[in-house]
Protein backbone atom coordinates (compact mmCIF):
# COMPACT_ATOMS: atom_id res chain seq x y z
CA UNK A 1 0.00 0.00 0.00
CA UNK A 2 2.56 2.50 0.65
CA UNK A 3 4.82 2.58 -2.68
CA UNK A 4 4.76 6.34 -2.37
CA UNK A 5 6.67 8.47 -5.55
CA UNK A 6 6.62 11.29 -7.02
CA UNK A 7 5.79 13.81 -4.45
CA UNK A 8 5.36 17.69 -5.34
CA UNK A 9 3.49 21.22 -3.81
CA UNK A 10 1.06 23.34 -5.66
CA UNK A 11 -1.08 25.62 -5.08
CA UNK A 12 -4.22 25.22 -3.41
CA UNK A 13 -6.70 25.73 -5.91
CA UNK A 14 -9.47 28.03 -5.15
CA UNK A 15 -12.25 25.69 -5.51
CA UNK A 16 -10.98 23.17 -3.01
CA UNK A 17 -14.09 21.03 -1.79
CA UNK A 18 -11.76 19.82 1.21
CA UNK A 19 -10.00 22.99 2.60
CA UNK A 20 -11.68 26.32 2.55
CA UNK A 21 -9.77 28.66 4.36
CA UNK A 22 -10.62 32.09 5.30
CA UNK A 23 -10.42 34.70 8.25
CA UNK A 24 -12.60 35.51 10.67
CA UNK A 25 -13.10 38.71 11.85
CA UNK A 26 -14.76 39.57 15.49
CA UNK A 27 -14.56 41.91 18.22
CA UNK A 28 -14.01 40.71 21.57
CA UNK A 29 -14.49 42.88 24.62
CA UNK A 30 -13.99 45.60 23.09
CA UNK A 31 -10.82 44.69 20.60
CA UNK A 32 -10.76 44.01 16.98
CA UNK A 33 -9.70 40.59 16.92
CA UNK A 34 -9.47 37.70 13.87
CA UNK A 35 -8.21 34.01 13.15
CA UNK A 36 -7.37 32.40 9.82
CA UNK A 37 -9.74 29.13 9.79
CA UNK A 38 -11.03 26.67 7.46
CA UNK A 39 -14.31 24.73 7.40
CA UNK A 40 -13.93 21.24 6.86
CA UNK A 41 -16.61 18.23 7.30
CA UNK A 42 -18.04 16.64 10.88
CA UNK A 43 -17.02 13.43 11.06
CA UNK A 44 -17.88 10.46 13.14
CA UNK A 45 -15.26 7.68 14.21
CA UNK A 46 -16.24 4.12 15.78
CA UNK A 47 -15.01 2.10 18.29
CA UNK A 48 -14.87 -1.52 16.62
CA UNK A 49 -14.32 -4.61 18.58
CA UNK A 50 -14.63 -7.87 17.44
CA UNK A 51 -16.23 -10.34 20.28
CA UNK A 52 -15.79 -13.39 18.43
CA UNK A 53 -11.67 -13.00 18.72
CA UNK A 54 -11.31 -10.22 21.25
CA UNK A 55 -9.24 -8.20 19.25
CA UNK A 56 -10.08 -4.31 18.25
CA UNK A 57 -10.35 -3.22 14.49
CA UNK A 58 -8.40 -0.42 13.61
CA UNK A 59 -7.49 0.81 10.15
CA UNK A 60 -3.72 2.18 8.96
CA UNK A 61 -3.36 4.51 5.53
CA UNK A 62 -0.76 6.72 4.63
CA UNK A 63 -1.71 10.23 5.12
CA UNK A 64 -0.04 13.38 3.19
CA UNK A 65 -0.64 15.97 5.98
CA UNK A 66 1.68 13.54 8.15
CA UNK A 67 4.21 13.33 6.46
CA UNK A 68 4.39 16.98 5.12
CA UNK A 69 3.99 17.37 8.95
CA UNK A 70 7.33 15.31 9.75
CA UNK A 71 9.29 16.68 6.50
CA UNK A 72 8.53 20.56 6.86
CA UNK A 73 9.37 20.34 10.54
CA UNK A 74 12.72 18.76 9.65
CA UNK A 75 13.01 21.77 6.91
CA UNK A 76 12.96 19.31 4.35
CA UNK A 77 11.28 20.92 0.73
CA UNK A 78 9.57 18.32 -1.45
CA UNK A 79 12.08 18.36 -4.48
CA UNK A 80 14.31 17.19 -2.34
CA UNK A 81 13.41 14.15 0.19
CA UNK A 82 15.35 11.57 0.74
CA UNK A 83 13.01 8.43 0.98
CA UNK A 84 15.33 6.48 2.69
CA UNK A 85 15.19 9.17 5.99
CA UNK A 86 11.61 9.62 5.26
CA UNK A 87 9.84 6.53 4.16
CA UNK A 88 6.68 6.64 3.68
CA UNK A 89 5.64 4.41 6.10
CA UNK A 90 6.41 7.08 9.12
CA UNK A 91 3.28 8.88 7.74
CA UNK A 92 0.84 5.50 8.06
CA UNK A 93 -1.22 6.06 10.54
CA UNK A 94 -3.00 3.90 13.09
CA UNK A 95 -6.71 4.97 13.17
CA UNK A 96 -9.84 4.69 14.15
CA UNK A 97 -12.63 3.71 11.10
CA UNK A 98 -14.14 7.02 10.78
CA UNK A 99 -15.55 9.30 7.99
CA UNK A 100 -16.92 12.67 7.30
CA UNK A 101 -20.99 13.74 7.20
CA UNK A 102 -21.00 14.42 3.59
CA UNK A 103 -24.66 13.36 2.44
CA UNK A 104 -27.71 13.96 4.44
CA UNK A 105 -28.26 10.79 6.22
CA UNK A 106 -28.24 10.60 9.92
CA UNK A 107 -24.24 10.66 11.50
CA UNK A 108 -24.99 6.91 13.05
CA UNK A 109 -26.37 5.93 9.31
CA UNK A 110 -22.85 7.10 8.28
CA UNK A 111 -20.67 5.41 10.88
CA UNK A 112 -22.69 2.41 9.56
CA UNK A 113 -21.83 2.69 6.32
CA UNK A 114 -17.75 3.14 7.56
CA UNK A 115 -18.07 0.38 9.50
CA UNK A 116 -18.85 -1.63 6.22
CA UNK A 117 -16.46 0.40 3.81
CA UNK A 118 -13.19 0.54 5.98
CA UNK A 119 -14.04 -2.58 7.71
CA UNK A 120 -15.94 -5.30 5.88
CA UNK A 121 -18.54 -5.74 9.38
CA UNK A 122 -22.45 -5.35 7.87
CA UNK A 123 -23.91 -4.55 11.34
CA UNK A 124 -27.49 -2.70 11.56
CA UNK A 125 -27.50 0.86 13.36
CA UNK A 126 -29.22 -0.94 15.80
CA UNK A 127 -25.56 -2.35 17.34
CA UNK A 128 -24.09 0.96 17.20
CA UNK A 129 -23.84 2.86 20.39
CA UNK A 130 -23.15 6.65 20.16
CA UNK A 131 -20.64 7.24 22.97
CA UNK A 132 -19.58 11.50 22.75
CA UNK A 133 -19.24 14.49 21.01
CA UNK A 134 -16.38 16.73 20.95
CA UNK A 135 -14.87 19.52 18.77
CA UNK A 136 -11.79 18.43 16.35
CA UNK A 137 -9.21 20.91 15.31
CA UNK A 138 -10.32 23.59 17.73
CA UNK A 139 -7.88 26.14 16.40
CA UNK A 140 -8.63 25.71 12.93
CA UNK A 141 -11.20 23.65 11.82
CA UNK A 142 -13.60 23.40 14.91
CA UNK A 143 -15.49 20.58 12.88
CA UNK A 144 -17.46 18.24 15.63
CA UNK A 145 -16.73 14.55 15.58
CA UNK A 146 -19.17 11.76 17.21
CA UNK A 147 -17.44 8.75 18.71
CA UNK A 148 -19.51 5.63 18.39
CA UNK A 149 -18.67 1.83 19.75
CA UNK A 150 -19.94 -1.15 18.42
CA UNK A 151 -19.30 -4.54 18.67
CA UNK A 152 -19.11 -7.33 16.02
CA UNK A 153 -18.40 -10.64 14.97
CA UNK A 154 -16.79 -12.92 12.67
CA UNK A 155 -20.06 -13.79 11.18
CA UNK A 156 -21.14 -9.64 10.40
CA UNK A 157 -18.17 -9.98 8.19
CA UNK A 158 -18.45 -9.84 3.99
CA UNK A 159 -15.64 -11.28 2.77
CA UNK A 160 -15.58 -9.38 -0.33
CA UNK A 161 -15.79 -5.40 1.64
CA UNK A 162 -13.55 -3.21 3.36
CA UNK A 163 -10.54 -1.34 2.61
CA UNK A 164 -12.51 1.64 1.86
CA UNK A 165 -14.30 2.85 -1.12
CA UNK A 166 -12.89 4.88 -4.44
CA UNK A 167 -9.30 5.02 -4.70
CA UNK A 168 -8.91 4.63 -0.96
CA UNK A 169 -5.95 2.22 0.15
CA UNK A 170 -6.96 1.43 3.73
CA UNK A 171 -5.31 -1.45 5.50
CA UNK A 172 -7.54 -3.15 8.25
CA UNK A 173 -5.63 -4.31 11.06
CA UNK A 174 -6.62 -6.38 14.78
CA UNK A 175 -5.01 -5.32 18.19
CA UNK A 176 -5.35 -7.80 20.81
CA UNK A 177 -5.87 -5.80 24.25
CA UNK A 178 -2.78 -6.37 25.73
CA UNK A 179 -1.35 -4.95 22.65
CA UNK A 180 -3.61 -1.76 22.66
CA UNK A 181 -3.32 -0.84 26.40
CA UNK A 182 0.18 -0.33 25.57
CA UNK A 183 -0.41 2.14 22.81
CA UNK A 184 -1.73 4.68 25.67
CA UNK A 185 1.31 3.96 27.79
CA UNK A 186 3.87 6.89 29.31
CA UNK A 187 6.70 7.39 26.26
CA UNK A 188 4.66 6.40 23.34
CA UNK A 189 5.07 8.29 19.94
CA UNK A 190 3.02 7.06 17.48
CA UNK A 191 1.45 8.51 14.16
CA UNK A 192 -2.19 8.65 15.42
CA UNK A 193 -4.69 11.28 16.19
CA UNK A 194 -5.64 12.13 19.81
CA UNK A 195 -9.38 10.61 18.45
CA UNK A 196 -8.03 7.32 18.34
CA UNK A 197 -6.22 7.47 22.11
CA UNK A 198 -9.43 8.70 23.71
CA UNK A 199 -11.14 6.38 21.69
CA UNK A 200 -9.41 3.81 22.76
CA UNK A 201 -8.56 4.76 26.47
CA UNK A 202 -12.16 4.88 26.67
CA UNK A 203 -13.44 1.26 25.69
CA UNK A 204 -10.02 0.19 27.69
CA UNK A 205 -12.07 2.00 30.50
CA UNK A 206 -15.44 1.18 30.18
CA UNK A 207 -15.91 -1.66 27.59
CA UNK A 208 -12.95 -3.62 27.55
CA UNK A 209 -14.01 -7.80 28.87
CA UNK A 210 -12.08 -8.11 32.26
CA UNK A 211 -9.32 -11.40 31.68
CA UNK B 1 -14.57 37.37 28.29
CA UNK B 2 -17.28 36.60 25.89
CA UNK B 3 -18.64 39.98 24.89
CA UNK B 4 -18.45 39.33 20.78
CA UNK B 5 -19.50 41.35 18.30
CA UNK B 6 -19.22 42.04 14.98
CA UNK B 7 -18.06 39.13 13.11
CA UNK B 8 -17.74 38.54 9.49
CA UNK B 9 -15.67 36.76 7.27
CA UNK B 10 -12.80 38.00 4.94
CA UNK B 11 -10.69 36.13 2.41
CA UNK B 12 -7.09 34.40 3.43
CA UNK B 13 -4.49 36.83 3.22
CA UNK B 14 -1.76 35.37 1.10
CA UNK B 15 0.75 35.89 3.77
CA UNK B 16 -1.38 34.31 6.67
CA UNK B 17 1.67 33.29 9.11
CA UNK B 18 -1.42 30.70 10.74
CA UNK B 19 -2.81 28.75 7.72
CA UNK B 20 -1.15 27.89 4.77
CA UNK B 21 -2.74 25.15 2.61
CA UNK B 22 -1.75 24.38 -0.55
CA UNK B 23 -2.04 21.20 -2.44
CA UNK B 24 -0.36 17.93 -2.15
CA UNK B 25 0.63 15.75 -4.64
CA UNK B 26 1.62 12.38 -5.01
CA UNK B 27 1.46 8.69 -6.61
CA UNK B 28 0.65 5.75 -4.02
CA UNK B 29 1.46 2.26 -6.33
CA UNK B 30 1.18 3.60 -9.65
CA UNK B 31 -1.72 6.08 -8.92
CA UNK B 32 -1.72 9.62 -9.54
CA UNK B 33 -3.17 11.53 -5.80
CA UNK B 34 -3.30 14.67 -4.39
CA UNK B 35 -4.58 16.06 -0.96
CA UNK B 36 -5.14 19.62 0.26
CA UNK B 37 -3.81 19.95 3.50
CA UNK B 38 -2.04 23.00 5.58
CA UNK B 39 0.90 23.53 7.52
CA UNK B 40 0.34 24.35 11.27
CA UNK B 41 2.73 24.70 14.30
CA UNK B 42 3.54 21.51 16.39
CA UNK B 43 2.25 22.04 19.91
CA UNK B 44 2.62 21.20 23.58
CA UNK B 45 -0.28 20.96 25.66
CA UNK B 46 0.00 19.51 29.82
CA UNK B 47 -2.21 17.94 32.48
CA UNK B 48 -1.59 20.02 35.67
CA UNK B 49 -3.06 18.89 38.78
CA UNK B 50 -2.92 21.01 41.45
CA UNK B 51 -2.16 18.74 44.76
CA UNK B 52 -2.63 21.03 47.31
CA UNK B 53 -6.25 21.63 46.04
CA UNK B 54 -6.88 17.93 44.13
CA UNK B 55 -7.77 19.92 41.59
CA UNK B 56 -7.17 19.63 38.01
CA UNK B 57 -6.49 22.98 36.09
CA UNK B 58 -7.91 23.73 32.64
CA UNK B 59 -8.32 26.55 30.42
CA UNK B 60 -11.26 28.31 28.45
CA UNK B 61 -11.69 30.50 25.38
CA UNK B 62 -13.71 31.82 22.82
CA UNK B 63 -12.15 29.54 19.79
CA UNK B 64 -13.40 31.34 16.67
CA UNK B 65 -13.32 28.36 14.50
CA UNK B 66 -15.49 26.33 16.86
CA UNK B 67 -17.68 29.00 16.58
CA UNK B 68 -17.85 28.87 12.82
CA UNK B 69 -17.88 24.92 12.73
CA UNK B 70 -21.30 25.43 14.54
CA UNK B 71 -23.14 27.96 12.84
CA UNK B 72 -22.15 27.14 9.30
CA UNK B 73 -23.07 23.69 10.01
CA UNK B 74 -26.41 25.02 10.54
CA UNK B 75 -25.94 27.09 7.24
CA UNK B 76 -25.81 30.45 9.09
CA UNK B 77 -23.87 33.09 7.12
CA UNK B 78 -21.77 35.30 9.10
CA UNK B 79 -24.35 39.00 8.11
CA UNK B 80 -27.74 37.24 9.79
CA UNK B 81 -26.39 35.53 13.00
CA UNK B 82 -29.02 35.29 15.71
CA UNK B 83 -26.84 36.01 18.46
CA UNK B 84 -29.93 34.85 21.02
CA UNK B 85 -29.60 31.51 19.25
CA UNK B 86 -26.20 31.29 18.91
CA UNK B 87 -24.45 33.14 21.84
CA UNK B 88 -20.45 32.59 21.86
CA UNK B 89 -20.45 30.94 24.74
CA UNK B 90 -21.50 27.87 22.09
CA UNK B 91 -17.96 27.93 21.47
CA UNK B 92 -16.28 28.69 24.39
CA UNK B 93 -14.24 25.38 24.81
CA UNK B 94 -12.50 23.78 27.42
CA UNK B 95 -8.86 22.38 27.11
CA UNK B 96 -5.24 22.10 28.76
CA UNK B 97 -2.67 24.42 28.97
CA UNK B 98 -1.41 24.13 25.92
CA UNK B 99 0.88 26.05 22.91
CA UNK B 100 2.28 25.98 19.72
CA UNK B 101 5.60 25.11 19.00
CA UNK B 102 7.42 28.83 17.74
CA UNK B 103 10.53 29.65 18.93
CA UNK B 104 13.54 27.31 18.93
CA UNK B 105 13.59 26.38 22.97
CA UNK B 106 13.15 23.16 23.45
CA UNK B 107 9.42 21.34 23.57
CA UNK B 108 9.42 20.98 27.50
CA UNK B 109 10.59 24.78 28.09
CA UNK B 110 7.42 25.59 25.62
CA UNK B 111 5.09 23.89 28.02
CA UNK B 112 6.85 25.03 30.84
CA UNK B 113 6.12 28.76 29.42
CA UNK B 114 2.76 27.71 28.87
CA UNK B 115 2.08 26.57 32.21
CA UNK B 116 3.19 29.85 33.70
CA UNK B 117 1.42 32.45 31.03
CA UNK B 118 -1.62 30.58 30.81
CA UNK B 119 -1.99 29.14 34.26
CA UNK B 120 -0.07 31.08 36.34
CA UNK B 121 2.01 28.27 38.04
CA UNK B 122 5.68 28.63 37.72
CA UNK B 123 7.72 25.66 37.96
CA UNK B 124 10.99 24.22 36.32
CA UNK B 125 10.93 21.57 34.04
CA UNK B 126 12.39 18.97 36.25
CA UNK B 127 8.97 18.69 37.43
CA UNK B 128 7.33 18.37 33.89
CA UNK B 129 6.99 14.66 32.35
CA UNK B 130 6.26 13.79 29.14
CA UNK B 131 4.15 11.61 28.67
CA UNK B 132 3.11 11.03 24.52
CA UNK B 133 3.41 12.03 21.27
CA UNK B 134 0.80 11.79 18.59
CA UNK B 135 -0.14 13.33 15.25
CA UNK B 136 -3.35 16.15 15.56
CA UNK B 137 -5.36 16.59 12.13
CA UNK B 138 -4.25 13.54 10.61
CA UNK B 139 -6.88 14.68 7.39
CA UNK B 140 -5.60 17.96 7.51
CA UNK B 141 -2.61 19.58 9.56
CA UNK B 142 -0.93 16.48 10.51
CA UNK B 143 1.15 18.41 13.40
CA UNK B 144 2.85 16.58 15.94
CA UNK B 145 1.58 17.28 19.60
CA UNK B 146 3.72 16.26 22.88
CA UNK B 147 1.40 15.56 25.47
CA UNK B 148 3.00 16.72 29.16
CA UNK B 149 1.69 15.90 32.51
CA UNK B 150 2.69 18.55 35.83
CA UNK B 151 1.52 18.22 39.54
CA UNK B 152 1.61 22.56 40.60
CA UNK B 153 0.71 23.68 44.25
CA UNK B 154 -0.56 26.45 45.88
CA UNK B 155 2.85 27.68 46.60
CA UNK B 156 3.66 27.71 43.07
CA UNK B 157 1.21 30.34 41.87
CA UNK B 158 2.19 33.45 40.74
CA UNK B 159 -0.77 35.94 41.90
CA UNK B 160 -0.42 38.09 39.00
CA UNK B 161 0.43 35.94 36.24
CA UNK B 162 -1.90 33.38 34.09
CA UNK B 163 -4.68 34.23 31.28
CA UNK B 164 -2.57 34.56 28.19
CA UNK B 165 -0.28 36.96 26.65
CA UNK B 166 -0.70 39.89 24.23
CA UNK B 167 -4.38 39.64 23.70
CA UNK B 168 -5.34 36.53 24.58
CA UNK B 169 -8.36 36.22 26.68
CA UNK B 170 -8.21 33.09 28.56
CA UNK B 171 -9.83 31.68 32.10
CA UNK B 172 -8.05 29.27 34.26
CA UNK B 173 -10.79 26.74 35.65
CA UNK B 174 -10.36 24.24 38.23
CA UNK B 175 -12.27 21.23 38.25
CA UNK B 176 -12.47 18.25 41.53
CA UNK B 177 -12.01 14.68 40.32
CA UNK B 178 -15.32 13.66 40.28
CA UNK B 179 -16.61 16.76 37.65
CA UNK B 180 -13.62 16.05 36.28
CA UNK B 181 -14.79 12.27 35.59
CA UNK B 182 -18.39 13.00 34.44
CA UNK B 183 -16.42 14.81 31.46
CA UNK B 184 -15.51 11.73 29.91
CA UNK B 185 -18.66 9.41 30.32
CA UNK B 186 -21.25 8.70 27.18
CA UNK B 187 -23.56 10.83 26.62
CA UNK B 188 -20.91 13.94 26.80
CA UNK B 189 -21.30 16.52 24.56
CA UNK B 190 -18.52 18.88 24.70
CA UNK B 191 -16.84 21.99 23.33
CA UNK B 192 -13.65 20.56 23.99
CA UNK B 193 -10.62 18.81 20.98
CA UNK B 194 -9.94 14.79 21.66
CA UNK B 195 -6.54 15.79 23.20
CA UNK B 196 -8.39 17.29 26.22
CA UNK B 197 -10.43 13.99 27.10
CA UNK B 198 -7.33 11.66 25.92
CA UNK B 199 -5.45 13.80 28.39
CA UNK B 200 -8.13 13.79 31.34
CA UNK B 201 -9.01 10.32 30.74
CA UNK B 202 -5.23 9.25 31.15
CA UNK B 203 -5.04 11.15 34.28
CA UNK B 204 -7.79 9.64 35.81
CA UNK B 205 -6.76 6.28 34.78
CA UNK B 206 -2.77 6.26 35.54
CA UNK B 207 -2.04 9.34 38.04
CA UNK B 208 -5.47 10.44 40.28
CA UNK B 209 -5.02 9.70 43.39
CA UNK B 210 -7.34 6.85 44.81
CA UNK B 211 -10.21 8.48 47.27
Amino acid sequence: MNNITDIHYGPLPADSPYVKPFRFHYTQNGKQKSWDLLKVHDSVSIVIFNVTRKKLVFVKQFRPAVYHGIISSDGVQPGSIDMVKYPPELAVTMELCAGIIDKPISTIEIAREEILEECGYDIPVERIEEIIRYRSGVGTSGAEQTLFYAEVTDADKIATAGGGVDDEMIDVVEYDLEEARKLTAKGTVISSPPSFLFGLLWFLCNRAPKS
